[in-house]
């Protein structure tokens, strides 16, 4: 039985090279899509609880290099999830309007409301990785940055936000193999991005950016999730895996109140029907 | 072969009474199940096409009686989209904020942007309907608001946007099974809502708003698609049918924009190695 890699100790030093992108060994791919399968019922059925009870919310933040697989859990772990309930957001470039406030403004806007589940497609963690790569801010500003990231995060665990994150960790050689596939694939050409390859030329420095951002950022109640993404099939495994175990304890919780609803709502009903 | 009941002529009467709410006589289950699998291949298909291309977007209104089944429509219909690039917005009583502007303000902030799906359980229509029904406003505010639908559906229509608006049609009768279906399951008693209930005594005043309604705001580019949903199987079918029938046509649009950003791309991409 294979274990997740989580991170919740802040601080804590981080060494990507030192963890594996593949499976590991004797995972069984027949076996893991039917536990995806499994898992998936399971969440449906959680995030149902989850959208009655209205006490808590989920944030998944998905962060990786180009071609992690950001897109693909989105369509195969998300896709599992009942559309009503939930977000995805993909944070891009900063527009005019939002390169004008604090970094988090436009992150903030998307927090997940009660009962639901918010998906960042990158996030606030670009001002810590693509930001010090390629020097867009000074380091003493970017620097300050993960504090903020901390506290920013507290606020919403406090409000009772679920918050996983999770970063999807290919190896240089899986990288290079699905870049070229989207130029030989005719149809899937207008995917190439010539920034994804010259990114690559500061795989190292990502690495370190990675590295520090992980550590600095790393808490109990918000950890990062080391997913080994070389495998399609074994990211997503693990992704519904993580996010199953973390919603499966409240389930008593989300229960609990659901019945005290409904016997509040019966009632209601019941004293309708005899006023009528 | 069964035909889809679209009304597209401003004006033309409606007799919801005159419509089936079960499917048409003949209609397969599971001939129905299979269908919508395939449609709902390509559906996904198009609308990886839709978001590479960016040149529309879709705007699916879900309309109904309570239990008429919008949020089965959106767990098992919109549910086969890729959830990236799709929104789902539930429009419930309006906020204080809300209030305080036009009717459309807060529906406007959620239309979609190129390359994405918006999804309203329920929509800018409540104003003509509950809103009626209820006596909320004065007559002659809510009446004036037809034409305001019109010309802000066309205004999205003229930017690109495919306007699809369902009306989910269920019997009298199969409503009631279903709300008592929910009284009955005791882990489902949080759904129930004596609001409900009330509301059906309004059966024949919704039946008059909603036939004024689809009959003042059916236009030739933003339709009304009537959905016999007493059978859910048969709902779904025909709603997967009714948006792929729509996005078809673009396909080939959307395609040759995509190959000509592909083309771009490959150029830019062997420049930028020839540099290196």
């Amino acid at each position: 039985m294979d274990t997740i890699t989580t991170l919740d100790k802040t601080n804590e030093k981080v060494r990507l090279n030192a963890i594996s992108e593949a499976p590991p060994k004797g995972t069984d791919k027949t076996a893991a899509k039917k536990e995806l399968e499994a898992l998936g019922e399971e969440l449906f059925d959680l995030q149902d609880l989850l959208w009655g009870a209205r006490m808590n919310s989920v944030l998944i933040v998905l962060q990786g290099r180009d071609t992690a697989g950001k897109d693909g859990t989105i369509k195969h772990v998300v896709g599992l999830l009942n559309p009503r309930g939930v977000s995805v957001t993909s944070f891009g470039v900063p527009s005019e309007e939002e390169k004008e406030h604090d970094f988090l403004w436009r992150i903030h806007r998307h927090a997940p409301r009660k009962g639901e589940f918010a998906i960042f497609n990158r996030s606030h963690y670009e001002d810590v990785l693509v930001v010090r790569v390629h020097d867009l801010v000074p380091e003493s500003l970017w620097k300050e940055r993960y504090g903020h990231i901390r506290d920013f995060e507290e606020l919403l665990v406090e409000h009772g936000t679920i918050v996983l994150k999770f970063f999807l960790h290919i190896s240089r050689e899986e990288q290079e193999k699905r870049l070229i596939g989207r130029e030989q694939e005719v149809r899937k050409a207008w995917k190439i991005n010539a920034g994804d390859w010259e990114d690559r030329e500061h795989w190292d420095d990502y690495t370190e950016a990675y590295e520090e951002a992980l550590s600095r950022t790393a808490t109990k109640r918000a950890p990062w999730i080391i997913v080994p993404s070389d495998s399609k099939w074994y990211r997503n495994l693990v992704v519904a895996r993580a996010v199953t175990e973390a919603l499966r304890p409240y389930r008593e919780d989300w229960q609990k109140k659901l019945d005290e609803v409904g016997t509040r709502k019966k009632a209601e009903l019941e004293a309708w029907k005899k006023g009528r």
